[in-house]
Order: C-alpha cells, then structure tokens, then sequence
C-alpha cells in the first residue's frame, strides 16, 4: 500500500513511528505492506517512490533532503499514491489546508484518511459527496475520540440498528479539569493552572473549556453517524467555566457526577454540563472520553479510551488503513 | 441472503422478530433482503425455498405445517442456504446439540453465524480450522456479552493493537448481585431471591455466581482475539458466593467497587472478584456487561452494554449478518 502523509508534525511523526515499530505485526497478522511514498509538512517535502526511510526521517527535526515551498497539493496529485494521510493541524473556521489537501486527494482518485476535525466541520457533506463521486474510500476514525473508534464502530457492528441518539464525553482536557475538581474540592482556575503546568490543558484553553472543540465533535458524529446535514453553528454550548466543586461534591452526594456532554439526536445538538450516574459508562474519569449510544435494538452502548495523544490516535488511523487494505486488497 | 435459522426459542424468535421489524431498514440502508428459508427447532422443520412468512410462524407456539421429528442435519445439509444461524441453548459440557449443527453447516459450504458459547467453549479451535478448509465465514459476536461486540471490536477497529490483555464483566447476573448489595447493603441470600423472582437470576444460579459462565466467555475471547488454544479447564475461576454487603461498602469508602471480573492475558486465565475503581469503566452497574481491552497503541479501550436479552442480543447476531452481506455481497 503505498501512502502519502501530509503532516509530520506531533501526529505525523507518532504514526510514522507506530508505522516503524508494527511492520512485522502488519506483515505478519494483516498481509499489509505499508510504503509511504511521500511525506510533506508545511516546509517541504520528500518523494521516494520505492519508499522512504522512515525511520531515518523521524531522527531529523527537519525533513531532510526535502524540496522546500508549499508542494503540498501538487505532491498529492502528482506522487503514485493509494491512499494519502491527512494529519495536518485543525482550523475549524476554515478547513484549512487540511480541506484543499483532501480535495485535491480525491479529485486525483486517492482513498483519503484523516484525523483533521476542520475539514469535516466545515464541508462534511461536500467531501463525503466527493469521495462518492469519484469511487474513492474517506475515513477519518481519528478525528472524534482519538483512539476510541466512535464512528466506526456505530457503522459496522452496530450497523443492525436504528441510532436514536449520541452522547459523548468527547473532551480530555474538560474531563481531566473536572475530575480534579472532584478529588480535590479545589477551584476551577487552580485545577486550570495545574493542568496548563502538566500540558493537559493549552496555554488558551477556551475551545475546551468553552465547549466547541466538543461541538465539532457532536457535528462529525451527527453528520457521520445520524446522516445529518449539520453545522457546527447548530450546536447550542455550553462549557464549564461556571462549574466549582460544591456542584460536583453536591452530585456525588446523590450518588452522580458532572460531566461535559455533547448530545446529538434529530433536532437537537447540544454541549452542556451534565449529571451523570457514578455508575453509567459516561461516568470516566481523568483525560478518558467516552461514548454512548442510545439504539433501537442495543439499548445502550458505551465506549470509552483514551481521546489524545499521537501514540493512542495511531491506533484508529492504522485501524483504517487496515480496513482499507482488507476492503481494497490495496 | 438466504438463511437457515435453527433454533427457535426465545433467542430464535426474538432475531425472527427483529427481521420482520426492521426489513425496510434492513433493504434501504444495506440493500440486505433476508430470506429464512429453513426454521429448526428441537421437534421438527418448516421449509420454504422462497422463504417463510416469519410473522406467521411467530404467531404459533409450534412451528405450523412442521415436520415432525430431529431434522436439523438434514435440514441443514439439503436446504440451499447461504448462511446458518445456531441459535439453540448452550451446553458447555458438550457443546451440542450446536457443535454438530455448525460442523454440518460447514461440510455444507455454508456460513455459520451462532451466538452459542457451548460449541465455542468445547472446540474453538475444530470449528476454526473447519470453517478455514471450508472457505466459509464463521462469526459468533452473540456468545459473549450479548449485544456487545467485544470480539469484532478486537478484530476490526482495534486491528492495529497487539490485545495485552483483556478484562470483563460478562455476567449480568452477577452483576446485578454486586449492585444491588452495594445500594441496599443486603446480604448475598437476599439480593439472590430478589433476582430470581424478578427473573435475573436463574433458579439454579450456580452456573453464574460461581463464575463459570463468565470462564467460558473468557475462554472464547482467549482463543478468538488472542489467539491462543484455551481451554475451559485452564481457567482459575471464583464466585461472588462469599462477597458481602460489607466488602462492598469498605470497597466504597475507598472509591472503588467490587466486580466479578474475568481475566485473560498469555499464561494467565482468571475469574475472580476484584477491586474496581469507582470512575474506571468497567465499574458499570446492574446488569450491564463491559470489556476493557489493555493495547500496546490505544493503553485502554472499554465497552459496555447489556449482556442478555434476545433482542439486544439480535444486535449482535445483524451485526455479524450485515457484515457477511457486506463481505460476500450474498
């Protein structure tokens, strides 16, 4: 299978290391042979049709030996690729340039991977209409729930039944501020300040704790999931910056715990607090996401993992790279 | 499709019924039209090669117009199916009556789809091997956690993780037990009458408080995602029997719970009950069921969900039917 990876930054570099470490895993268990062709960041980029040397690129902090300039799109178009890897950072005003690179992917017959929450914000109908279009694959596991495979999940097992509804823990950062809170009995800002310190939360922090990067997330996964046409503009959100810890002392007192909720149903899509029973598989705690969905036939299910991190994220793009090897023998 | 049910008790009608629901759903979301062709049960065979009226025959409490006597060999071996589904009543002594209708569904060339634990327990690796010799599909998602999709989970989405090891609470019915002696404080007797009188528990419940059912669950996730050739006998297992209310609160107090919890990692296969933090997700209550898969990749990855019920557990088995409709276009 032979791959171009747009984005060598954090994620880029994490899979392109799990790539280095599992060959003989995916040789051996999945018949799969990886070869990426191709590697581009937002400097240059490096074309070795017989494949590159990973791991020789990942020793460098630059990519070494690339031709400089913006050679994004025309490396997309122009390198022999079955599938192209978009793993650049996400823009959620623009899609941007994660939206052009998959564009121009699928327009040039290429099976795209993502884990850009941006371009499907902004245009997920316009893409998935164009993946259709031109008969190409378009999977982007990665890009709500890090490692916890959410989407694919609900259209292949789960493919039996009629989903009525979906609620997601779909916010680290949030979750992480909350149970310290919890533990603690200590203020938001200070359980704020100690997770900036330990990198859990950003130096701005007001997608997380304001609610939209969980707002995205509900917009993928209602779009994905619910076959809605839905904006991120649909979402009405809440966040947690009103929420101290004698609200959550309060709740575990009645035997429940707050957490950040996104819900997506037909007619509603929502971010709020919420009271969550201790014992409900929503009720995870630290950086851990976690997903029910509310089924016709199921009830409820209810996944959970880990919602970051290059390494736990490499497990979702590589569970669709392999999915795309066994559907296309490619 | 065309499908030969065997089976039809609870299990085989619950699915029966599914299927006549959800036919719009099933041809306009999947373009799956299933055809019963054959229905077994223990005293006789209905057979229509165009396919039977399902709503007819679960209006009867016998099958009508049924030939009468153990047909389910020949059944099996002349009707012209594509897929057999083994939906008869676990036996995990011997493994029958299902383990000889699945070997004969195969020396048929036809697919098997069973949510039977009894052949699975008894020859995991027979009916793995003949399934091979015989290019046709096996999938069994119902025999362990009901509606949950633990294995195929596994196999698809997680397919990048090397499974270091797997956790499950797989036993509704002992978990009901745990729960409900953790609200009420109620002593082990109690809360086990409790249950058998609200149909939870069995009348003979030894097979689920003394964890053997949970050994043989974990005996299939053994063989079927980690590739190892278990067997029943290998696994250490304890019950609940000895849990009291007062373990359970002294858990508590220290934010944790106690479940029934089965094991399965290479060399160590285990049932026993164990300590839970309150927030980890396999803490869940009453009669939910939750696996927690340990990845090199993804660190943690559970799931959650109702462990019985024929129409939860219908989930699972059309799940597993979409998904051979999908990979063999039949």
């Amino acid at each position: 299978m032979r791959i171009t990876l747009i984005g060598f930054g954090n994620l880029g570099r994490g899979f392109s290391r799990t790539l280095v470490q599992k060959s003989d895993f995916l040789r051996r268990k999945h018949g799969l042979v990886p070869r990426v062709v191709a590697v581009v960041d937002e400097f240059g980029a490096v074309v070795d049709e017989k494949g590159l040397n990973l791991q020789a690129l990942l020793k460098k902090t630059e990519l070494p030996g690339a031709k400089k300039g913006k050679l994004a799109l025309s490396t997309i178009a122009d390198v022999d690729a079955d599938v192209v890897l978009e793993l650049t950072p996400t823009n959620i005003e623009t899609g941007e340039p994660g939206l052009s690179h998959i564009k121009a992917a699928m327009k040039a017959g290429r099976h795209v991977i993502t884990s850009n929450k941006g371009p499907l914000v902004v245009a997920f109908q316009e893409l998935t209409s164009l993946a259709k279009k031109q008969g190409v694959e378009f999977r982007y596991s990665a890009s709500v729930g890090g490692a916890v495979p959410v989407i694919e999940l609900a259209r292949k097992q789960l493919a039996g039944n009629e989903v009525m509804e979906i609620q997601g823990v779909l916010n680290g950062t949030t979750n992480y501020l909350l149970t310290r809170m919890g533990e603690e009995g200590a203020p938001f800002d200070m359980v704020l300040r100690e997770a900036q310190e330990l990198g859990v939360a950003e130096k701005d922090p007001t997608l997380d704790i304001g609610g939209i990067d969980t707002a995205c997330k509900i917009t993928i996964l209602a779009n994905a999931i619910l076959g809605v046409n839905a904006k991120l503009k649909d979402v009405r959100c809440v966040g947690i910056t009103r929420i101290g810890p004698d609200a959550i002392r309060l709740a575990k007192e009645a035997g429940q715990t707050i957490k950040l909720v996104g819900v997506a149903r037909r007619g509603l899509l929502s971010v709020a607090p919420r009271l969550v029973p201790l014992d409900h598989p929503l009720a995870v705690g630290g950086t851990l996401n976690a997903v029910t969905f509310k089924l016709d036939l199921a009830r409820e299910i209810s996944i959970a993992g880990f919602g970051a991190g290059p390494k736990e994220t490499s497990s979702s793009i590589l569970g669709d790279l392999i999915d795309l090897h066994r559907t296309l023998g490619c």
